[in-house]
Parts: structure tokens; C-alpha cells; sequence
């Protein structure tokens, strides 16, 4: 094997499939990186076996071959401190490889390609097309949500629910629900859950595309962005149906009208005397204002007046402080629009402007109540 | 006590004074921040014993006082949190805080001003003043040589060697030692050890300052920069005398002029590889180059030639990378100078261009030598 390539190209390969490379221990060959010089180009993998990323980068081939570099992480760290320019790569001893820069050369350790994990393939059923930056807003809308503890793994997952052209994700932890709608460029009916880990991966990877091209087979997921794929397994198990779970219409007693930046300062004040109080914010819901109360024994307490639009009902209920920022956080437009069915039945947030995001929220039931 | 000020004011005093807020739990009153308000100022204090820093910021005193915020590094969460404008601070049932910005108030837990420790005063025999750039050169080309294992304190410390109107300030763990020059604006004759991280921590506060005013006292060292106070205990104990150690001019046999840049470079990618060997570089002085090795045998090994200018006698030494590239990475100028004396005897490194700058590093002794 021996290629040579522009530094800059073969860096953004190997950056972008190293996000696959294996942090545990368990098999050395999942810390390596597979290179396979063929055609005119250099194909790049990893994989920890839940995830693989492929990237292919041009490259002048002298002569084909692959090799896995043993040490993946430190592959890219070498690469990144090489001099701009030109680079050769070749093999060495059979499977070391040597990098020649300049007048310059070093040589890192190696495996035969052979033993490297065969990488599940882009087949399957269902295949359709979203745009990057639809993706990207409904991933980072509803990963938020999804649980970090793995006890249920069906909890750590976001459901990609393609219903013919409309594509909704939904993720919850049981505290708390977030579901954003968007476009499927295609027609099909279908249910999966993709780690929300790997989905935020994916994100930072579509970044700088326009369009996802996905496939989706009885066991894995494949989003092809570019001149980069990406497989991830699918979670095995039943989703809950989040349908049943949203308030109905007639529920809805009051809806607040807020401007998001407001409530968000003043939740973040409030957040750092709640912490020490199980995040306990109280809202309470009258004429023209919200007026928010935290206390913490041992801290300090804190009264904010905060101006909002309020028709219906008017009462006090009581939040996670933390679970109404997160949704803040990655709302996008200036107010958002509350809708509650009372002081401890689930209520939920929107953006005012754009009804593809919905944040569903249970109060805290404080003992007194 | 009661006061009006600007938040950016207080928020500048107490990000300033809250650096000396201690880590420890030892003594809860040393986690809290002091404020004084008298005449038109508020005084904010903090201690953690080693360090003490006071700043005082405008503000208009309604009411003269003094009180502890009990957790002062939350005290700084929740002002830097705070809307922009003014804000009102008063004492509220004796101790504890009442902050009031626009409609909005908030209440934090105090202590009683009396119960916080007496600082250090500023006074002293040795009084003089350093450019605050000058300083801020010198602490952070040497503090890279401090030791950062506290099992023999003095080698934590920078020495700080004033004689008559020059200041030396020296660094040493043992394996090398910095030395860097400047003027002391003043006459005296003084050694006095002050523990590296807290000379970091004053680097950051002089960074917007010009001048340094210095008073030393037999336990104390006091800096005066702006409307800032840091006071820091001074290390007992005998500093080793740094000159005998200096290589003298006629044991020098070889002097390398090389390119800071490329050598940092280079060296840069061999700590990649040396670091599972020691951190052990090879660097053969020859003909017009030098020829850097490192080897590591189960990652791999590099060799690059780095053009330079060789005078004397050539040789090949080994270095541990790390201490080289700490060196590097302080030095100002675009070329540096290698002194050295032979294979496994001492070595000093200089900027090229200005001699106010001294690094003195012993080479590895390797098995085969």
C-alpha cells in the first residue's frame, strides 16, 4: 500500500471516522483505524461495534492495499502536528506504516486489515432523504430529553417515527417528553430508536452538509452525508406510544405567553438557589406576570416578577428547573407559549412561532399539595 | 450596610478577590466572601490563609457595614447572572443579603464580618515596584520549572532574588531550572520563595495593569496592582544557590542557533511517540542540522533533521521532550541558542535575540552510555 495525499484531506478523514474508535479496552483492534488505499481514493473505518464510520478521501494511490493502525487516537494526534502539505503514506513490514513528510519520516504500528471487524453494509428497506439543518434542530431538540442513565435502555434512545412524509423524534426520561416534527423526503412507515449519543454524533458530522440520505434495515441505521457513512445499531425493544401521553385540547386550562430570553434569565438565577432544594422553582401564574419563587434553606431564596401574557386559569405549580432551561435552551424563536392543565397534571411547552417542537413537562407535586 | 452599585462593577471586584476563596472545606468562612462598605467604596475580601485578596470597587454607601456572604463562589454565579445595571445590597435580618435589581430580589446566607480571619497587613521593610509586564514574562518563564509534587514545598516556589535595582527570578524541580532577569524599580537586597501557582495567579490579575507595587515583610509579600491587594505567605525555608550550578563559559563546546518555531514543531511530534519511552528525544548536533530520534518500540519511533546552525564540538544527546518543549513554549523571539557542555553534563537554552532568559536542563543518561 502506498498513497500520497494532501495532509488537510487525510486529517478530516480520519477526524471524522475516529469519532467511531472504540474507548474501552475490550478488543485492540477497536482502538485502530482501517485504511485501504484503492481506486483514487483512501476509504478510512472505525467502528466500537455499536457505531461505524466509513470516509473516503482523494488520494493519489501508488498501489492499493489496507492496513488497521493500531493506535487510532494517536494516528490523528500525529497527523494533526504533521506540516501542511503533501504526505506519503506507505506500508511497511508488511503491516506497519511509515509517513513520509519532507525530508521527514515517521513509522507508527500496525495490523492486518484482515482482522478488522466487517462493517455492517448501507442496505435496507426503508430509504429516504432529510435535509441537514432539519435533522440537526430536531436531534438537538429532543436529545435533551432522552435519560443518560442506561438501566432502560429504550430511555436512552430518540424514536425516528416516519409516518409516510412527516418524520417525528421523540425522547423522554418519564420526567419529562420532547418531540420535534419535520420532513421525510420519501414515503414510509416506520418506527426505530437510535442512541441519542450516536445521534449527536451524527450532528456534529452534518454540520456542514445540506442533505442526509438514510436507510434503515431490521438491525442498523445508515446516514450517508457526503463522502462519510455512518452506520449505528438500532435499540432493540417497544417504544411507549407517546400519543396518549399528551394532554387533549379540552384539558388545557391557561396559556402563558412568555418572551423565552426573560424566562430563561430568570430561571438560571433562580436555578443556583434551587439546586440545593431538589431544583424546586414554584411559577405562579397570575395577571400579566409569572411569579417565580426557589428557596433553599441553607442557601437563600430568590422572587422574580416576570411579565407574561396569561388566559384562563391562574394557580401555582412547581418545576425541575433544570428540565424547563433544558427546553429553553434549544427552543428556537422569542416567546414561548405554555399550555397547562393544572398544579400537578403534565403541561407543555412550544415555540409561538413554529408548532413543530413540543416539550411535554410534569409538575412536582410538593408535599403540602 | 446598604449600597447601590453597577453589576459590572462588583462583579469585577468579586471574580477579583473570589480567586482567593479556598477549595478546602476546613473552615466554612474561608469558602465566603467578605464585603465592607465605607466611605464611597465597597471593600470585597478573601482568604483561603496561604493567599488574601482585597479589591475595592465604587459604590454609593447608603448605610456603612460589613458582612460575610457565606458561599462566596455562588455569591459570584448569581451576580454574574444578574441583569445589567444597577443593583441594590443590604444586610437583612443582621447577617445574611438581600440583593434587589429592577422588581426582582434575592437573599443570600451570611456570617457575622467579625468572625472572618485578619488579613496580613501591607506593610514591610522592602518596598519597591516592577513594570507589570516585565513581572508577568518573568513568573511565566520560570513557574514551568516548579515542582508540582509538595513533598519538598521550596521546590514548589519561584525564588524571587532581588539585588539592587535587577530581580531574578528562578524556578527549579531538580531535573532544570529557570532563571529570567529584569529591573526592580527600587534598591534592595532580598531572597524571599513564593509558591509558583500563587505567582500565576497574580499574573492574572496584573494582565490588564502596568505597574506592580512590591512590599515584602519577613512571613509576607504584598502586591499592589490597581485597586487590588494580594497578599501571599512566603515559603520557609533555604533556597539552593542557583550559580554554581550555571555550566561557567569555558565548559561550553558546542552552541546551536536553531529556528524556535521548527524545533518546537519537531519536538512536538516526537513527544507523540516518546511518551510511552520516558518521554526520552535523541537529538544528534551535526554538520548544519540536527537530527531528532525518539523511538518507542510498541507504538513506533520518528526521525526528522531540523536545519540549524552547529558550532563546536558534535555529539548526540538524549532530552526529555517535555522539559524542551516547556522551555519553547515561554521563550520570546523567533531563534534560540543551545549552550552545551557535553553528552551527559548540563546544557543551557536562551532567546537568540534577548539574554534575559536562562534554561538550564540536564540531558538523560541512557543505559548505554
Amino acid at each position: 500500500m502506498e498513497i500520497n495525499c494532501q495532509k488537510e484531506d487525510i486529517l478530516m478523514g480520519i477526524q471524522t471516522a475516529g469519532r467511531a474508535i472504540s474507548g474501552k479496552n475490550t478488543l485492540p483492534i477497536l482502538g485502530g483505524i482501517l485504511i485501504q488505499a484503492q481506486n483514487n481514493s483512501l476509504n478510512i473505518k472505525s467502528t466500537d461495534l455499536d457505531i461505524a464510520i466509513e470516509c473516503s478521501v482523494v488520494a493519489d494511490v501508488v498501489k492499493e492495499g489496507e492496513l488497521v493502525i493500531a493506535d487510532g487516537r494517536r494516528f490523528i494526534e500525529i497527523v494533526r502536528q504533521l506540516p501542511e502539505g503533501n504526505i506519503n503514506i506507505s506500508a511497511m513490514n508488511d503491516f506497519d506504516l511509515t509517513i513520509k513528510y519532507g525530508e521527514s519520516s515517521l513509522n507508527i504500528r500496525g495490523f492486518d486489515g484482515e482482522q478488522f471487524p466487517l462493517l455492517p453494509g448501507r442496505e435496507g428497506d426503508i430509504h429516504g432523504n432529510m435535509a441537514a439543518e432539519v435533522f440537526n434542530r430536531m436531534v438537538r431538540e429532543v436529545a435533551i430529553a432522552a435519560a443518560s442513565d442506561e438501566s432502560r435502555p429504550i430511555f436512552t434512545g430518540i424514536l425516528i417515527d416516519i409516518q409516510g412524509e412527516n418524520v417525528i423524534m421523540v425522547a423522554t426520561d418519564t420526567h419529562r417528553l420532547a418531540k420535534a416534527e419535520g420532513i421525510w423526503q420519501g414515503d414510509d412507515q416506520i418506527k426505530v430508536v437510535v442512541p441519542a449519543k450516536t445521534m449527536l454524533e451524527i450532528t456534529k458530522i452534518a454540520a456542514g452538509e445540506e442533505n442526509i440520505e438514510i436507510t434503515i434495515s431490521k438491525k442498523h441505521i445508515c446516514f450517508v452525508m457526503g463522502n462519510t457513512v455512518f452506520i449505528s445499531r438500532i435499540i432493540n425493544g417497544q417504544y411507549p406510544d407517546y400519543e396518549p401521553i399528551m394532554p387533549k385540547e379540552e384539558q388545557y386550562k391557561t396559556e402563558v405567553s412568555v418572551a423565552k430570553k426573560t424566562l430563561l434569565n430568570s430561571l438560571s438565577r433562580a436555578s443556583l438557589l434551587a439546586r440545593d432544594n431538589n431544583s424546586i422553582v414554584k411559577l405562579n401564574f397570575t395577571q400579566n406576570e409569572i411569579v417565580m419563587t426557589a428557596d433553599s434553606p441553607d442557601v437563600g431564596n430568590i422572587k422574580e416578577n416576570i411579565p407574561a401574557n396569561i388566559e384562563g386559569e391562574y394557580f401555582q405549580t412547581a418545576y425541575n428547573v433544570r428540565y424547563l432551561i433544558d427546553a429553553l435552551k434549544v427552543m428556537e424563536g422569542e416567546n414561548i407559549l405554555m399550555r397547562l392543565t393544572g398544579v400537578i397534571t403534565p403541561g407543555i411547552i412550544l415555540p409561538q412561532e413554529e408548532k413543530n417542537y413540543t416539550y411535554l413537562l410534569l409538575p412536582i407535586r410538593l408535599s403540602n399539595q
